[in-house]
């Protein structure tokens, strides 16, 4: 009401109700339809996203005029966010730490891999394309760079669909793509450098490693102290909603702080669910928190189907073909590259495979690698457009290829209090 | 993550988690400070809102040139919806049928009054004004017009505070609300053609009416037929989370109808509060819409107040004075009018004092008025800063008005199940 339902913010709002009731009605019912047919709900949401983006009906807001696109990108963060919290909340923080050195391995291998053969593929020439005025080994580096990094939430999300969360090779996934995002922070500080021209620095690669790594431990071990108290508070308070919003805010806080130290949002919001897994007010909070988690997550897997235009990959434009080729190599190598990580644990028995599927989905920090290349002369406009394959492609296949590997079961840990 | 944390994007988003983090714990802080201080939880978060807003500290985004000012509005816009549907869910319908007759003389009392002594008092001249050039007549319907409309949200808010939401009272105010609302409507239509210079037509009041009043009828009757075979779906579906979005999105949706039909979004949120309210899954419901509402409705409240910079009405500036004395008249019979109102139903026992004080906040309708008459040049900068005041304070002093006003007791009516 006051100064703010006036007759133009009034249409606005009532549009941005309509999307975002049509993108929550489209999530459920693609996810209802994904679910019967024995894939994670996940995967419908992201398909519904395709459906209802820019390349489809375009209900969702992509365009950067339409003064929505910034709200339903924001309101996608809170969802990304509150899910990599409620998988935190849902982590056994003793038994993450108990699978770290393994989880380290994953990670190292997962990133190495398709940094050397995606490197070694363009530097080799094999893909025909003339090299970019940067050189070609400024080139392979980047393209290795942009294959190195996993994007958790898909893989979060159908850990969580399929109710196996609590099994090892989820702790080994989840702890694996964490420590990615902080050695992908790393390869970011690098790249960055080489595509403005810098010699690559082995101080600052490790002064934004101790950043990262620093922001997570100090997040964590302060968070164990300070929380019980500061819980305790919050139980003592008699105002309505005073738990979820403690929480929310937590989290909010701890998201903008790690990004501040140099870090990832959704490191954060991981750090701020294993540090409140830990409070005695542990289970109200995760009952409170999976309505908001249940009305913004949805918005998040949608965004990142609308951002796809499954048009750019037509193959019946020829330009289009040259690049799906480049694009179908490093695919393959994206996929080999991680799979192998599995196999990086000298551990007996557990789902290898499962680990390497799960590790397999690339995002932003690959984008936002392959955006500064492409800014920068070093990538084509057709090697960018290979990159946006490989990521979308990652992204939908990693739903039903990762519940068909754990067709052959999980790793049942014993369970922690 | 992919395309959504873009360098850019994320320092956004970082911004913006502090900016909700901030406006979440001051809300939580100062709602607990008044309810100790024997004062409804709401009261807090609009100081808290007037302290951290554009005449304060300057944390919640106001200006427009700021890309978080739209966000933060429609997360407030969700917030009040949010809101209003939970009144409703709580809302017994057939109760409320039954006091639409005393609700309905309630609310025509409540802006009759209110517009006669204002158009009166503007008319009479005693303001020491010169007439502007549309004429002391027209100007004199606008001021009074402005007075009319009663704000629900504030009031909603307090009963709800202080747990008398199913008194006789309450349905009572919340019924003459609504009605308020709708005869606001067709005061609007009117005033509007009035500043644009047409005369006063009763065919065209009575199409706004009509169509108000029909959608609402509409809504809640159809409402009642499809709802109970949508949820009866709804809770054969798999997927997580599915009841609290399908609610969402009904809210969402009606409440989009309800502004496309000519009438108000929160209209539409009460409908579909009241038409959810008879579902089987109503607990369920309520249960679950209670963490989302937990963190949307507060930023509407901080809002509210973040909207109100307390410099306008500083005395020390001479200019300010007259307008504060203009503003303290229009105050006075902006209460008397409305607290006449209680006085308008001939039963014997019931605390007519509280349904008078609960129909005295005016809001958004009040400003729409008032931003149309000084577009048009029929009230000028100083009235409309007195308007400003009259809706400031009686925001301001229902909270606490309306406790003490209740101190004096509500009445209880038989509980329907």
């Amino acid at each position: 009401m006051l100064l703010l339902t006036a007759s133009a913010g009034g249409s606005d709002a009532a549009r941005f109700f309509l999307v975002l009731a049509g993108m929550l009605v489209a999530a459920k019912l693609a996810g209802e339809l994904c679910e019967r047919a024995g894939q994670p709900a996940v995967m419908g949401e992201l398909i519904a996203g395709v459906l209802l983006g820019a390349g489809g009906l375009g209900l969702i807001p992509t365009a950067s005029g339409d003064p929505l696109t910034p709200v339903v990108r924001l309101f996608a963060e809170v969802g990304v966010v509150v899910l990599l919290f409620e998988i935190g909340l849902e982590t056994d923080l003793k038994a993450m730490a108990r699978v770290g050195p393994a989880a380290t391995a994953v990670a190292v291998v997962g990133v190495a891999l398709p940094f050397a053969l995606g490197a070694a593929y363009w530097a080799s020439g094999l893909h025909g394309v003339e090299p970019s005025k940067a050189g070609r080994l400024i080139t392979a580096v980047f393209v290795g760079a942009t294959l190195t990094a996993t994007s958790v939430g898909i893989t979060a999300r159908v850990l969580s669909d399929l109710r196996i969360l609590h099994s090892l090779e989820a702790r080994l996934i989840l702890g694996a793509a964490v420590i990615d995002d902080v050695i992908g922070l790393v390869i970011l500080g690098v790249v960055s450098g080489l595509a403005a021209g810098a010699a690559p620095s082995v101080a600052g690669a490790a002064r934004v490693l101790a950043v990262a790594v620093g922001f997570l431990a100090a997040a964590v071990w302060l968070g164990l102290r300070v929380t019980p108290g500061l819980f305790a508070l919050v139980d003592r308070m008699r105002v309505r909603g005073v738990l979820v919003v403690a929480a929310f805010a937590f989290l909010l806080v701890l998201c903008a702080l790690a990004e501040r130290a140099g870090s990832a949002l959704i490191i954060g919001a991981f750090a701020a669910g294993l540090v409140l897994s830990e409070t005695n007010q542990f289970d109200a909070i995760e009952e409170r928190i999976k309505p908001v988690a249940d009305i913004f997550t949805p918005i998040f897997f949608l965004s990142v189907g609308a951002a796809v235009d499954l048009r750019v990959f037509d193959p019946r434009l020829p330009a289009n073909r040259a690049t799906l080729v480049i694009g179908g190599v490093l695919l393959l190598i994206a996929l080999v590259g991680k799979l192998a990580s599995g196999w990086a644990v000298p551990w007996r028995r557990f789902n290898r495979l499962a680990v390497g599927v799960g590790m397999a989905p690339r995002g932003e920090v690959g984008l936002v690698f392959a955006q500064i290349g492409l800014a920068a002369g070093v990538l084509s406009g057709r090697l960018y457009s290979a990159i946006l394959f490989v990521v979308v492609a990652t992204t939908l296949v990693t739903p039903p290829l990762l519940r068909g590997a754990f067709g052959r079961g999980a790793t049942v840990e014993d369970e922690l209090p």
